[in-house]
């Protein structure tokens, strides 16, 4: 067993002794709706970690948005879609918060002492800003772009979280957060946590393309997506043409990303949905795919259809989870004035 | 004449119209006393401007002291320090506005788009960060002062400034913020006026080292120097052994630095304080000029022992600026975050 399963199981065991000494802070660009990516990969994670008791802070990362392109479209819009996706999967806003980060200055006031602690060099070594300048959507890299590690540490930072899950790839933007904080710690005096990692153990879900779920490839299936359309995107999957379905991630990439979808929706084994189908070839798998995810999803999707009515409830819920977290946000940067001595 | 010349002089006729119209921002780092180079160069200017009627609005940026240093020693004292100064020369809170930057989260949000609009390459090619950079105390360079312009621009767009009173070498920062402000302008609509420049027509005072007069350098006499103090200043500054007095400021820069300071004080031509001193060499020359100096500065130092006195008058002066500014910054923040469509 490698040290870091060990210390994940460690940490999962603090967490469950007592799970109200906790506060995590996890959340998402609003770029589009949620997929079963997301679902599988962290949301349902998030909800676990809610309903243990666990005091769990959800922001919507705005600002982020801007990072990779001009103008972000229709902003308002994605960030509805973002809320009811989280209500409808049983994030409750009477036990956990959710805010968008542009609406607290006092969140965002933390990047300048933060800047103040990292150096040039640091910022263009992390890996991620590096692969997203890759991807960049625009010509040059922004100041934004450049600097949102160091945003993101004030996200983490502002509500003191000591929990952050993250995906491996994360890791580097989550160490360079735990670095501020001890930087500014030592160099001020005690204000911040430094948050650990709660690395998923989450297999990864591949598209209907077989590349990795994601908005942008066009290759995900929507949490709020309907019955028919999961069906139809199901159906449209890359398989291969052995008829013998079986569940082998490393030979058969594609086919084994269904089996472990199926066998996620069914809370079973992997290898039991594969024994299920059989010779029944890639048309059988999938009507099993299709009929275990609409079957899991069903309840959730008729959670969204009502929220979705009412139209009041994302904005209330917002003005909400900004004042309380805007409330924590204004406690910390006070602390933060008050060591840095620039309180007059 | 040149244009530049020409458009200070058509800018000048403007204010003087209709100082009304006009919002001019100007500030400091708190970083130590302000001496005789500021007054003649900049604070003498920004009372003419107060005076005339232009709605004056100074910032001490105390954030920016962590730009070239890894903590601000003192920064209550230093900003207390600033605030007597500038009461002392007759910046009137009353007509002007005083606050820190550290104290307005809205102001300070506003780095966040104005990041995503400028490119890292561009930050790389400021002039006066790299030169910054260059003199750095620290072995690397920070995100914060790789940044330091950008956020220069939220200090000057929050409040809609249309004027900002700069020498030579901050041109480049100026040109960024008004990049900036036209960028946003383009994207999202317009909010911020693009401010000009006012640039300073005073000649440079020398330091008593024959250097440029600068608080890091130790060779400047400050303004809240004693009578005593400011005589065993110039009774050392450098001279040349020429015993006839001229004003040459190409051929003898210390000699037409010390007349240029006396007929600053005195507000008579160079000219006619060297033929007053002619062949009396340097000692006449200091003589001289300490007289200048402490009959000019001898009514702004006693009013400055005065405000010394109050123990809570800097601190009160700086909650309501703050009030003042904050209020302003909330009000620009509002209108970007409609603009922007971060409001949900």
């Amino acid at each position: 067993m490698s040290t870091e399963a060990e210390r994940s199981i460690a940490l999962e065991n603090k967490i469950a002794a007592s799970p109200e000494r906790f506060r995590v802070l996890t959340g998402d660009r609003p770029t589009g709706p949620l997929h079963l990516g997301h679902y599988f990969g962290t949301l349902q994670n998030r909800v676990r970690l809610q309903n243990l008791g666990v005091d769990t802070i959800v922001v919507i990362a705005d600002y982020q948005v801007l990072t990779d392109r001009d103008v972000a479209d229709d902003l308002p819009g994605h960030v509805r879609e973002l809320v009811l996706d989280y209500l409808a999967i049983g994030i409750d806003p009477a036990r956990s918060t959710i805010f968008t980060h542009s609406a607290l200055p006092a969140l965002n006031q933390l990047l300048l002492p933060f800047l103040s602690l990292v150096t040039v060099p640091e910022l263009q070594r992390n890996p991620t800003v590096k692969d997203e300048i890759a991807h960049s959507h625009q010509g040059s890299v922004s100041g934004l772009m450049f600097t949102y590690p160091v945003h993101q540490a004030a996200d983490i930072l502002f509500c003191k979280a000591d929990l952050v899950p993250v995906g491996r790839d994360q890791l580097p933007h989550l160490e360079l957060t735990r670095t501020i904080a001890r930087r500014f710690n030592d160099r001020y005096g005690r204000v911040f946590p430094e948050p650990e990692a709660l690395l998923s153990s989450a297999p990864a879900l591949l598209g209907t393309d077989g590349r990795k779920m994601s908005k942008s490839r066009g290759n995900a299936i929507a949490l709020r997506a309907t019955a028919d359309e999961t069906a139809r995107l199901v159906k449209g999957a890359k398989t291969d043409a052995d008829r013998v379905i079986t569940y082998e991630p490393e030979r058969r990439p594609e086919v084994s990303s269904l089996v472990l979808l199926a066998a996620l929706c069914r809370e079973v084994e992997p290898e039991r949905i594969a024994q299920e189908v059989g010779d029944g070839g890639g048309g059988a798998l999938k009507r099993v795919v299709t009929e275990a995810v609409n079957d899991y999803f069903a309840p959730i999707r008729r959670r969204r259809a009502e929220f979705a009515e009412d139209p009041v409830l994302v904005s209330e819920l917002l003005r909400e989870g900004n004042l309380r977290a805007g409330a924590a946000a204004e406690k910390t940067l006070a602390e933060v004035r008050e060591v840095m001595a620039t309180v007059y």
